[in-house]
């Protein structure tokens, strides 16, 4: 290792640390903290983020980087080359906005997001909306500097923070081809779920201790190590932490079971990502997960392609009956599996079915664009809402806290990070389908609750890759085909509408 | 407010942040974190002290310093003139000591905590040795250079970390006056109580739960807020979090109700300073809690002066009963008041009653003198441990697991601050009979459940001074008289040897 490229490992190991204790923040934040701290949790949250964009920004780096690049990378070998690409990256983005905009980011976030969880309660988006104005405003601000750095649009420079090298154009171009098929796709989906056997819904109520045991069995089925992790409740479900203590958060209903579970499941899904990135590149740019688009394909391949999947709902079902007291047809393989597979068209993006999903996010994606263009203002988002709901998925909410309000995401200041979910259901898709033809015994072993042939085969061929290259390169190699829509659509065929 | 100055507190507010951050990483680390999580940790809080440590020793801030006092000083208003004093004096600890230093400790520190649970558990003193080795030679490295800056003793530039200004000469003195009268009126109460009635132990079990319920219950009496506040568990009960987010933690015993049921009281003390400190001085070294001493002297005013006075366990007792299912003579106010003023000679010292708590401390002063000075190794401790409690508590442990390994404080870096347990117990005494001579009312509001007569005398005369004055000056304040032991030589004999 050369002089240069030594410096900026310590420095990026810092840079990751300091990331770690704020993610630590925040996590408490949602899991654990009282309503009362939330100001100053907004304060030091800022400071944090202020000190690493500091740190980042010293021009010690910019010299640093530029002498790496010209006199070390040829020699530097392995993962330290992408690692030495991923610095600059990561000091492009962070050296384009200056740190005053960045504390006012951290701050005004950490506001609208407290004010989000009640204003959402209280249906009161105009209550919500100077706030919400005020992130919006910083974040376009943030998007025009880079835009101008990178030489891309406003929003390509958002959606680049989440998921590197995505662009709105071939996001769009992805998007139009699942809106060719998707909308005859769900009718047809719907029209004959309707003619098949109703479906029984488990009674509840269903204590939220039952719950919990039966997802942590479930969790330490899918390998979570609750020595490495563990499970909270938050108002949005989310995973935080690090790879040697993943945080993974859910809600419970006690009426429902289902959706809290399969939540678990999900989540359970990104922590196996964090947990499986390689410890030899821990701490530095190279060694971190690749993107939201990766991070989404191996929750939604757990959720989706390996759990509700009628093989394991076989291994689920008996197990849901013991642990929640559950007798009576309801509760066999059948009945579960059409539940857990039941296409509709909701109000709500996290409860949607993996088929009307991308439609939410299709719609999302939609208003983002126009709300950071400056194509329409926050006062006509309600009803904007309302008309895409219409349109994208054939239902209209009654109110905000249904529609324009039920995500975290826009008061959270996570803009361009929307189309995400949906790409990573199409790669989990895809990694699933290529894993199957790869090991042939997975679905068997998924019904015996046996997840180790289809986590060994992600690991190998996603998790150990980290940021060492970009997802498009770690999908073909994983896949043989760049990241396309056939797989997902396949995956829907053989699951809704095979014999 | 004049350049240096200012700049200095805007320095001096990312400190204070940061240390936050820090704060809640250790909490987390005590409360919820998963075992696996402990390296990392480490490494993070480790990181966090070298990044604070970067920004309080670079050479700017001495410049301000230097600045800020020698054209400033005399133009500074009310409590900001006590913040430059406060910020050199937090400079100069920081200042004395090397990067790697600091981190090393922090990392090693870090590891023994994490040990010591394990060693404890075990009875394994020599399983812990080599790492409690590692950590006093860099306390005691840490101490050496100190000294030498500060051009006072080691032990003495550790003692000052925890309480400005204190000394072992002076804590030795006040020692020896104690040591003075204490045995023999140890001795005297424990005579004059085997001649009393006998004590009747509510019997167990009462389940954790309802245990909590109990104490959430006592914690708003004495004015804690649950919106800017909460109680956990841990393996050792402490006070952290920050003023808007005061986290306590306790552990419950279901065959014993009274021990957690106090030890969240004390901590109630605590979050009660903090709570009080001045708004306008947040972030501020100023504003900050004084040092150990009042700290502690705050939880012994909640605990062992309010708490376990007959006036409150008046109102505690039919509480008690109603919320453990209890009911006979002993949950009468008599008998609850003997179990909780019961003298007697133990070995644990959280365990211990106000009476021989000090010979626990006295004890450990003793050792971690020798041991810092050199005068005794490690390998020594548990038989020296087992000699002094025979001499000064008047029984011998049967094993480390309740002799020297029951502390987290040597494990956790904190040489020095034993003495200002027995101190704040002095301080707790003075300034109750202070409050109740100045608000004869107290007591009875007390029997009420009433604490805010109580809280808003040490409001005004404790809390709102923060660091704006010395300990010394703040009892002598409020109080009328220096730091001494009669105040809690007369409260002992008013409430063991009256009648």
């Amino acid at each position: 290792m050369t002089q240069a490229y030594g410096e900026l490992e310590r420095i990026f190991r810092r840079l990751a640390l300091l990331g770690e204790a704020s993610g630590l923040l925040q996590w408490d934040m949602a899991a654990v903290m009282p309503e009362g701290g939330a100001a100053i949790r907004g304060e030091q949250l800022a400071e944090l983020r202020v000190v690493a964009h500091e740190t980042l920004t010293h021009p010690r780096v910019a010299e640093l980087l530029d002498r790496a690049e010209r006199d070390e990378a040829g020699t530097l070998e392995g993962w330290r080359r992408a690692n030495l690409r991923e610095m600059r990256r990561g000091w492009r983005h962070s050296n384009a906005l200056p740190a005053d905009l960045v504390a006012a980011m951290s701050r005004s976030v950490s506001e609208c997001e407290m004010q989000w969880r009640e204003a959402r309660k209280a249906n009161d988006f105009e209550g919500l909306r100077p706030r919400l104005q005020r992130v919006l405003d910083l974040v376009v601000e943030s998007a025009r500097i880079k835009a101008a750095a990178f030489g891309v649009s406003p929003y390509d420079a958002l959606v680049d923070e989440y998921e590197p090298g995505a662009d709105a154009a071939s996001i769009q171009a992805t998007f139009d081809q699942l809106a060719a098929f998707l909308p005859g796709m769900i009718e047809e989906i719907i029209a004959r779920q309707a003619r098949g056997p109703a479906i029984l819904p488990p009674r509840g109520p269903f204590p939220a201790g039952r719950q919990r045991a039966l997802a942590e069995k479930l969790m330490a089925a899918v390998g979570f190590d609750f020595a490495h992790g563990r499970l909270d409740t938050s108002h949005h479900p989310f995973c935080g932490g690090v790879p040697e203590d993943v945080r993974i958060t859910t809600r419970w209903d006690e009426q429902d079971f289902t959706r809290g579970l399969m939540g678990v499941l999900h989540e359970t899904g990104h922590a196996m990502y964090e947990r499986g990135l390689p410890a030899a590149m821990r701490l530095q740019p190279a060694g971190a997960a690749r993107g939201m688009v990766l991070h989404e394909s191996q929750s939604l391949l757990v959720e989706m392609q390996a759990c509700r999947s009628r093989e394991f709902v076989s291994f689920l079902a008996p197990l849901a009956a013991e642990a929640l007291g559950g007798a009576g047809p309801e509760w066999g393989v059948d009945n579960l599996h059409r539940l857990y597979t039941k296409v509709s068209r909701g109000l709500i993006r996290v409860d949607a079915d993996e088929a009307t999903y991308p439609c939410h996010v299709i719609l999302r994606f939609r208003l983002e664009r126009a709300l950071v263009a400056g194509d329409m203002k926050l006062v006509d988002l309600p009803g904007a809402w309302r008309a895409g709901m219409r349109e994208l998925v054939g239902i209209e909410p009654p109110d905000d806290r249904d529609g324009c309000l039920q995500d975290i995401h826009w008061p959270g200041g996570a803009w361009g990070y929307f189309p995400t979910y949906t790409l990573g259901a199409l790669a989990a898709a895809q990694f699933f389908e290529a894993a199957v033809a790869a090991v042939p015994a997975i679905p068997d072993a998924l019904s015996r609750g046996d997840f180790a042939p289809l986590i060994y085969w992600v690991r190998q061929h996603v998790h150990a890759k980290a940021s060492t290259d970009s997802t498009a390169a770690i999908v073909e190699a994983a896949t043989g085909r760049g990241l396309g829509v056939d797989a997902f659509r396949r995956h829907l065929e053989r699951r809704y509408l095979a014999r």
